[in-house]
């Protein structure tokens, strides 16, 4: 579909939850916009071996998402890359923040799988005054600024280094072992980053005995916590709290998967997605009658 | 296992939610009795064409249920073939009495699907005094004696055959379409039942405009309804009460699939049955220190 016309379900993640909730509501003639990672989920890929997955015994993650992207294939749903920052609930319908676009969707399912660890002391607080978690969208804010990037997996490497075409000094903390791979205009600062504070209007970026002084702090994660991704959203802890039909506070958004909670697993979370979908049809089902 | 031991967990029903908890609990290393058809669910393999099981596009319902059976090989998970009549809640643990045999399990899931239709009139109120859902397990109460059998499904007529064997009149009456065959021992009446009485102390079978004596009656069903199959247990009409966590209102019951709702789906029933699985694990987990 052309993403300018406003979706009937917007599903945000690329795990088992999202890819399962695609397919319901393709098959339920509904327009789908499923924004996420082509390569799927992360933590699906590099599964090596995963025993319960009914009909698939003791498969590779690998193989496992090779035959959740055919399933796709076959069905012709497409993936748009786009991380999504912010959901806002607009009455009838749902603006999404994704990348520089605003997309538009009568109803949202969130399956963007569950964040590990809680946010960096400081960084609620800030967010959206110093504190950012989208490079590409705030790119006209900092432009010719000093600014530092918090990235929890090598793929944010790409993130600092677009900063570091328009910024003059780019501080990158990597939150993950391994090699970092980035141009001269980045800084790479081996550090582990304990917390974000304001002063004297600046940001500053705590880690190892130091504090690292930046306009603007990017916070670059796979996924965001579902309150701060959705204003105004119900959660409970690190999960948004859904009812049996993953319906959750907000009328016309639904969750699934491990954002959902406990147990984190494969066929739990494509169980879900399939519900999901299934309450937003019967969502939208109803407002039809209602308009 | 050996079916005289008290398993973990038995697990009711060979559809995708039960095959699930059994995959789930074996990995888990719980003593697992699977009860349930060796054919898998008759509504998976007669299924023509199934869409959205994610990572099996346009699957025959045969074809899916052979990638079950291939999970179950592999993991070395048999099928007892019995039909469970009662579940019965003992404190600390549960009796199952399944064909003749009474097993026992510290904890049981049950997954045996929805009941379609109501039951009849007069069938609850004579349960146990004129109507039974077992044919083998009433043998010896009938034997000699003139029995009717309602049979749901074909595969009721090998009950009725057996009847046929022990007793001298075996009025067989065939709810669905298409042939039967049953030997001369056995009289099909070919009249819809529309209930049950008792009249003098024996039963009287409803059935066009006439009534049909039987000392017993037998109900065959693929499914008995929850609230019969387990005394005490909290339903909602056809469904089960379950939580998020398929927790039932009978502390160490848990079930899944189509028994705790809609939508009547094969990835949902899967996904619950995961979480049934790991919830009775998490409960023997807490029995365990209790004791």
């Amino acid at each position: 579909m052309n993403n300018m016309e406003r979706a009937d379900i917007a599903i945000i993640g690329t795990g088992p939850a999202g890819l399962e909730a695609a397919i319901t509501a393709t098959i339920r003639n509904k327009k789908v916009l499923l924004l996420g990672s082509r390569d799927l989920s992360r933590k699906l890929t590099r599964a090596q071996e995963i025993q319960n997955y009914l009909g698939f015994p003791a498969v590779r993650g690998e193989d496992l998402a090779k035959a959740f992207q055919a399933h796709l294939d076959q069905m012709g749903i497409e993936i748009l890359e786009e991380r999504v920052s912010a959901v806002y609930a607009m009455g009838d319908y749902f603006a999404l923040q994704a990348g520089e676009q605003m997309l538009e969707a009568s109803t949202v399912i969130l399956a963007t799988g569950v964040v590990q660890g809680k946010p960096l002391p400081g960084e609620s607080e800030n967010l959206g005054h110093g504190v950012s978690y989208c490079a590409t969208c705030d790119a006209a804010l900092v432009r010719g600024k000093g600014v530092a990037v918090v990235g929890y997996s090598p793929k944010e490497e790409a993130e600092a280094a677009f900063l570091g075409e328009i910024c003059p000094e780019v501080l990158y903390f990597p939150m993950y072992a391994g090699e970092v791979s980035l141009p001269d205009s980045v800084t790479v600062v081996k550090e582990k980053v304990t917390g974000l504070e304001k002063r004297d209007g600046q940001m500053a970026v705590l880690a190892g005995d130091k504090a690292y002084a930046a306009a603007s702090v990017f916070v670059l994660r796979d996924a965001v916590a579902p309150g701060q991704l959705v204003p105004g959203l119900e959660t409970e802890g690190a999960h948004v709290k859904v009812n049996r039909r993953m319906e959750s506070s907000l009328p016309g958004l639904f969750a699934c998967g491990d954002i959902v909670g406990t147990p984190y697993q494969y066929i739990k979370a494509a169980g879900e997605g399939n519900i999901a979908a299934l309450s937003a049809v019967g969502y939208l089902e109803e407002m039809k009658h209602k308009a």
